[in-house]
């Protein structure tokens, strides 16, 4: 194949695939932040109409798919496959919108780390040449996934500084082999890295370390650095874990002043830290599934980004091997997307 | 791209990508069954020198990984991508497997459909040139899975006769663009099923509809009937499902004789019926992944058999679905091995 070229962890795309669009649907807290305005859908009631928390984030992640391929002219027809994970046991939320759209569908699983997974699987079967449309996305819900991973929600637990508030939101991006003004560059594919983190309400912490390898083997493999992106944005790191990541990075050699103006984190970014309460920032496959697919993408539309590293994060700890003494692994996969 | 040829649901391959070959680990029980010889590692005790169930789980898929690329001659340096899936709350047993692993890792989740999921997702990013060598890999543990979705273990509590019995087991093969004797001929996407069964003790009744589907599909996506085949076989729909599946492809016009002559299920070989007393016979991830890679690549690399299909059949329950009033949806997807 003349366009293939493998790194060590990193693929490479040539001439496409391309992002025809997304679609971002948040919950009532993510859509009062500053962020709101990025997002297609706003929920009033983070129920959504369903009589259990699962069955909205499950809808939740229907909407946003049905909406990106609304926003981007393509039927249910045109579309081959589904690409989806989400938090929950056995994806609860992606296997039960997966019934309802009737698509072939392969589930995935990559905690908060998901978005990308989806995304650069998407990628790689779209430019295979195994799909001409495939849409790809990722959700999270707080009421499903503190009364699954911490405490009953009516329990009002008190959460210590470092904790990240789950995102309530989804997010959905139609990938294609048909030319528009974003195209896949490359991905880079994570592997799992245990740092030791034993404190769940240190998730940012332990997911830092897998983020930063994931960039610092992204850099080798591409020989490129920060001075290369626009923008370099990793998923729930929170304001710990982003802390911690811009440290990593700096020790590892990367310039500190790009690192200061060109590093961001999702969970950072969507809700504002005075004002919204949420500690140590956002986290969950549907933080940076909807920045990604509501935020991102219309700003690499609008051009004022060129060129972006995402790396969705997450946590591969389970709900019971913190209890067999585990520590809590991290992933981390990048994306590039850019403007062509 | 030449090669490129999509149906509806299923994706052809040409000339590769190649399985270079797998290993099967299986747990005591299933070491005693019919298929014992077959298998290249049986346990003589299901923990396996771990603490925890989990841990005994993680570890065999592990070694059935290993096993694979010793059995091919790869060393872990030549293997680009694992992929993999369980049954557990977040994929623990792929988590910390691909933790101790250290490649790059895509975790899946597709409950007991993991196997062909790995498997056709491995096929497509080799054949698509995004990596040389691919392993792709599923495990169960009846320990694990009793605990998680049922009844404590200890609890001993009886199972009625349409109860099927989770594999101790786990598979996996070595996809490679380099020729060898097996080449993987097409696949088809399955679409989420779901028949309405809420009986969490009728696996395969609740699978069956969807297996069927995907054959259906695959059959009118390719133009090829049971004739084609030397053998088609479901993952672990057991001795109800199987004669529900049976009962459904003839009633959908497939030859009888044919039906019966050339359609099995991992899940009504893996175990003696008599003698093993496991109801209506195996289930979980790792049935249908030690018996393709265990039983079938050898029977195809003996030249027993030259042209089969393969359908890993998944529940896509969760552990809370039910109590929510959901019925159990069913997932297949399939793979077509021939001898080359």
């Amino acid at each position: 194949m003349a366009d293939r070229k493998l790194g060590k962890q990193t693929v490479y795309f040539e001439n496409g695939p391309f992002v025809a669009g997304g679609a971002a649907v948040v919950g009532r807290k993510e859509g009062e932040g500053p962020l709101s305005e990025w997002f297609d859908f706003r929920l009033k009631d983070d129920r959504y109409g369903e009589k259990t928390w699962e069955k909205a984030e499950s809808k939740m992640l229907k909407e946003a798919m049905m909406l990106a391929m609304k926003k981007t002219g393509r039927e249910k027809s045109d579309i081959d496959l589904v690409l989806s994970g989400d938090l929950l046991n056995q994806i609860m939320s992606s296997s039960f919108m997966a019934r309802d759209l009737q698509l072939p569908f392969l589930g995935l699983y990559g905690a908060c780390s998901t978005m990308t997974e989806s995304l650069l699987l998407g990628a790689m079967l779209t430019k295979g040449g195994f799909a001409h449309n495939i849409v790809v996305g990722a959700s999270s819900h707080f009421c499903t996934a503190e009364r699954q991973f911490r405490m009953p929600v009516e329990h009002g637990n008190q959460r210590p500084p470092s904790a990240q508030w789950t995102a309530t939101a989804a997010g959905a991006m139609v990938l294609s082999e048909k030319r528009s003004s974003i195209r896949v560059d490359c991905g880079t594919i994570g592997k799992v890295i245990d740092a030791g983190v034993k404190d769940a309400n240190q998730m940012g912490s332990a997911m830092a370390p897998a983020a930063v390898d994931t960039i610092l083997h992204h850099f080798a493999d591409t020989g490129r650095s920060f001075a290369d992106y626009d923008l370099v944005l990793t998923g729930d790191l929170g304001f710990v874990g982003k802390a911690i990541a811009a440290d990593l990075l700096i020790d590892a050699g990367m310039d500190a002043g790009l690192v200061k103006s060109r590093y961001d984190d999702c969970g950072a970014m969507l809700y504002d830290r005075e004002r919204q309460d949420v500690h140590s920032g956002g986290s969950g496959c549907g933080c940076s599934a909807a920045v990604f697919s509501g935020y991102i993408l219309k700003r690499l539309q609008q051009g004022d980004l060129n060129r972006v590293l995402l790396l969705s994060t997450g946590a591969m700890l389970s709900t019971i091997s913190p209890f067999q003494g585990e520590s809590i692994p991290g992933i981390a996969h990048g994306v590039v997307l850019e403007v062509c």
